[in-house]
C-alpha cells in the first residue's frame, strides 16, 4: 500500500466528519501496512474542542497496541495538525507523520515555533493529496457562510 | 477562595499522581468559586502519553458544563503546560490559566513560540506556589534515579 492509499483512507474519515457537520478532518494510524486506528473530528458531537481526528486516532492506537509509544507507526491526517495535536504527536514518538493541506490559521505553525514541535525521531511529510484535503475544508466553510 | 487555595487543590491531585507512580502533575478547573473538574497525570495507568492532568480536567469540565468553551473558568495546574496542553487550553478559551512550576524541558516554551500559544482572551498567571509544585516533581524524579 502507498502513502496515497492511506491518505485516501484519512480523507474517508474526513468525509464522515463533513457528513456529520463537523470540520472535515480525518486521520488514520498505520502499522505494518495496515490501519490500526481511525479518527475524525468530533468537537461538535462530543462538545469537546480537543476531540480532534488525531487525538481520537492516537488514543485508539495506544489502546489497540496496548503501548504508550508508536515508534513503528505512521499517522496520516488530512490537514496540518494544530498546536495541541502537534504536541500529542510529539509524545507519541511516531515513526512518520504525513499531512495533506497546510493550515496557516489553525495549524501549529501559527505560533511560529523556533524549535520543531515534533519528535526528533519522527519523519514529517507534508502536502500529500493537498488539493483534495483542502477542497473538503473549503467546501465545508463555503457551505457554512 | 484564593488562587492559593485552588492551587493547593491542584497539588492534592498531583500528590495522587505521585502515589500512583505517575509524574506528579495535577489540575483543577474552577468556576464561580468552586471546583468543577479535577485531573492528574495518568499516562502510565492509561498507557496513553496524552493523558495529562490538564487534558483530563478539561474534558471533565466540558462534560460537566455541557459546553465546548470555558470563558468563565480558571484552570490551575501545578506545572507549566506542554505544547499539547497549551494547545488544548487555547481551544478551551478559558478566562484564566494559572500554573506553578516552570518546565524548560517539557513545557510549551521548549519550542520557543514567537506567538503565544494561548488564547488572546485568556489571562496567564505563572509561578503560583512554584516551590511546592517543583518540589513534588524533584522528589519524584529523585526517587526514580
Amino acid at each position: 500500500m502507498t502513502d496515497e492509499y492511506f491518505m485516501q483512507q484519512a480523507l474517508k474519515e474526513a468525509q464522515r466528519a463533513f457528513e456529520e457537520d463537523e470540520i472535515p478532518i480525518g486521520a488514520v494510524v498505520v502499522q505494518d501496512n495496515r490501519i490500526i486506528a481511525r479518527g475524525y473530528n468530533m468537537t461538535e458531537k462530543l462538545n469537546d474542542p480537543t476531540a480532534h481526528a488525531e487525538m481520537i486516532a492516537l488514543t485508539s492506537a495506544f489502546s489497540f497496541l496496548n503501548a504508550k509509544y508508536l515508534p513503528d507507526a505512521t499517522l496520516y491526517v488530512t490537514v496540518e495538525p494544530c498546536v495541541m495535536c502537534a504536541g500529542a504527536l510529539y509524545w507519541s514518538k511516531l515513526r512518520r507523520v504525513v499531512w495533506g493541506a497546510s493550515d496557516a490559521k489553525n495549524g501549529f505553525s501559527r505560533v511560529q515555533p523556533v524549535t520543531s514541535p515534533f519528535h526528533p525521531k519522527t519523519e514529517i511529510v507534508t502536502g500529500l493529496l493537498e488539493d483534495e484535503c483542502a477542497a473538503l475544508m473549503k467546501a465545508f466553510f463555503k457551505a457554512k457562510r
